[in-house]
């Protein structure tokens, strides 16, 4: 489809362009941006530029379930989709799978196809994305595996409880619940924390309940593109609209997302929104995100307000990717390059 | 002025942009963004948001002078307008500047008002940023001035010549000069290289000719928004243009400046380029940039390619800021969270 035709791009290249917008952003204030045809980049890899190119998911980024059993559906939907993808890459990745329940709650073991020498004792617990809506049983699993797999550790991956049926606080009660009986049974220096978007943010605030309940820290946390605030919190949500093709737009499925969640709980408690928290006590921390990503302002304000805490914490940004799309695509020479930062920040923070 | 009127935006926010939009991106390919004004973020101070806020500067991203004379005339006028505000910073920081010749090159030594007790015997060498035809003279002292203070240090500004009438290699030739002779003086374990924006892409260039000269090389490198190489290499070129406040679009004054400059030299030169280079020889770096920045993903690769090299690299990245922000506003509570980084980094990576 001709993007022109379709109302969207207002004036084409050059000077009259040049004059407009120029005329658009001659005084203080909001800044005017025209209409674009943005090029996938010529600076990353053919198998990222495949992936950066990848058209916006419909079925996701505009889902508005009328009722609860609409957003099963869409749930089940989902999950129907993603887990054969998600199969294929741990066949190819030669990692194990195999369901186990702890503390009462539904996870998975995650066995690479080679432990590290150095990884022997030790063990990544992960919290997954998909909104806190998304994901349930083996759909959870994508970034448990590529972790596995690129770290060479023992990962449990927890199928955490979800809305409509259990919004917040089930997924933190959960988490929390699975990461104190874990470090009851190994020593916590051995034992990190990963988790990916809402997992990000929920592995954020199940740092901050273990804090609270003085149950002990992990060694060291992993966070990619963190949902760390439940509002529209950062820049990013503005400037990588319509860009990042896989979340899209705040408007549409985040937002809703959101609302599911927190269920009329205060947004501003930190085991909603970890952002808004006391971070002093985090373990060392390395977070990843994309230049696209609409969350890279909320990964770029956790990293300001983790270094500023004192915390250890390292950023490492991947060119052209939109949201998650270094794990949507981990054979990527630009994800396996970021996860390897993963595997030797842990390697280094783990005892 | 209507931002409406000027013809740039093409809808109004809604379920009807989402579907024109959600259609636009509805296969694999570029990716079509709608014209919109994009909100002064809330995520940052209110000093960031002032500076965030501040229109595009006419007089310097559109510039376009016809001749070599229409250049000298340019340059001229811009240092007329930065040498006042330059000054005002460093009366309000208490930095005190000398004109000295170091080499046959003219150059500035910056004085902090007070020098901390560990960098007694160090020193900081700087090569200003202005898309290598811009900031002769005292116009080059901005970012000298503002590390001088920020890391209580001592700083070599080098005043480099430059194009219409010294293109490249001259920028070169004389930051070499200058670095020989500082290192010939001084314990080249406490010396330090940093640059920003063309003066970035000179630091690199500058390590890299040392390297190749078996020169002493920096003992850290503190490198902001880098133009590390002159063409147009970057998703942010696109993703970022005409939301960089500062640089723009790269159709209008990177490209004349990176003409003017490269004079008909090849471009795939790393010294002209570096990103081009092999990096591995590199000192500690640490590098910051700005989400906004027309130069945000030059600076994610430079990072991601001296990480794969092995070199101990950091990434900080401002929020919302774009191009050079945290130098234009060194006051904002973001821009001293960054400066300050670079203090602690170059702290810890010196003798």
């Amino acid at each position: 489809m001709d993007s022109r035709s379709s109302g969207v791009i207002a004036l084409p290249d050059g000077p009259q362009l040049q004059n407009a917008v120029g005329a658009a952003n001659e005084t203080s204030g909001p800044r005017t941006v025209p209409g674009r045809v943005i090029p996938v980049p010529a600076s990353v890899s053919p198998a990222m530029q495949e992936t950066i190119a990848m058209p916006y998911r419909d079925s996701e980024w505009r889902l508005d379930p009328p009722d609860a059993e609409g957003w099963r559906q869409a749930v089940a939907g989902l999950a129907a989709h993603t887990i054969p993808a998600i199969k294929k890459i741990r066949d190819r990745l030669g990692v194990r799978v195999e369901p186990i329940t702890v503390a009462g709650v539904g996870c998975f073991e995650v066995h690479p196809s080679e432990i590290a020498p150095a990884n022997a004792d030790r063990l990544l617990v992960n919290t997954h994305g998909g909104g806190y809506v998304f994901n349930p049983g083996e759909a959870c699993l994508l970034e448990a595996i590529v972790l596995a797999a690129t770290s060479r550790i023992k990962v449990i991956a927890v199928d955490y409880r979800m809305p409509p049926d259990h919004p917040f606080p089930a997924a933190v009660e959960d988490a929390f619940a699975v990461w104190s009986s874990l470090v009851a049974s190994h020593a916590p220096d051995r034992v990190a924390l990963s988790g990916g978007s809402s997992g990000g943010g929920l592995a954020m605030a199940t740092v901050l309940r273990a804090k609270q309940e003085e149950v002990p820290l992990p060694a060291a946390l992993a966070i990619q593109s963190p949902w760390a605030d439940l509002d529209e919190v950062g820049d990013s949500f503005r400037t990588n609209e319509w860009l990042d093709s896989v979340l899209v737009t705040y408007g549409a499925g985040p937002s809703r997302a959101a609302a599911l969640y927190a269920n009329g709980h205060d947004r501003g408690d930190p085991l909603l929104s970890p952002l808004r928290g006391d971070l002093s006590c985090f373990p060392p921390t390395i977070l990843l995100t994309g230049t696209r990503d609409l969350f890279l302002s909320l990964t770029v304000l956790v990293h300001r307000k983790l270094r500023k805490a004192g915390v250890a914490t390292d950023l490492h940004v991947v060119e052209g990717a939109s949201h998650f799309q270094y794990f949507i695509n981990p054979f990527a020479a630009e994800s396996q390059d970021v996860l390897a930062e993963i595997a030797s920040f842990l390697d280094r923070h783990m005892a």
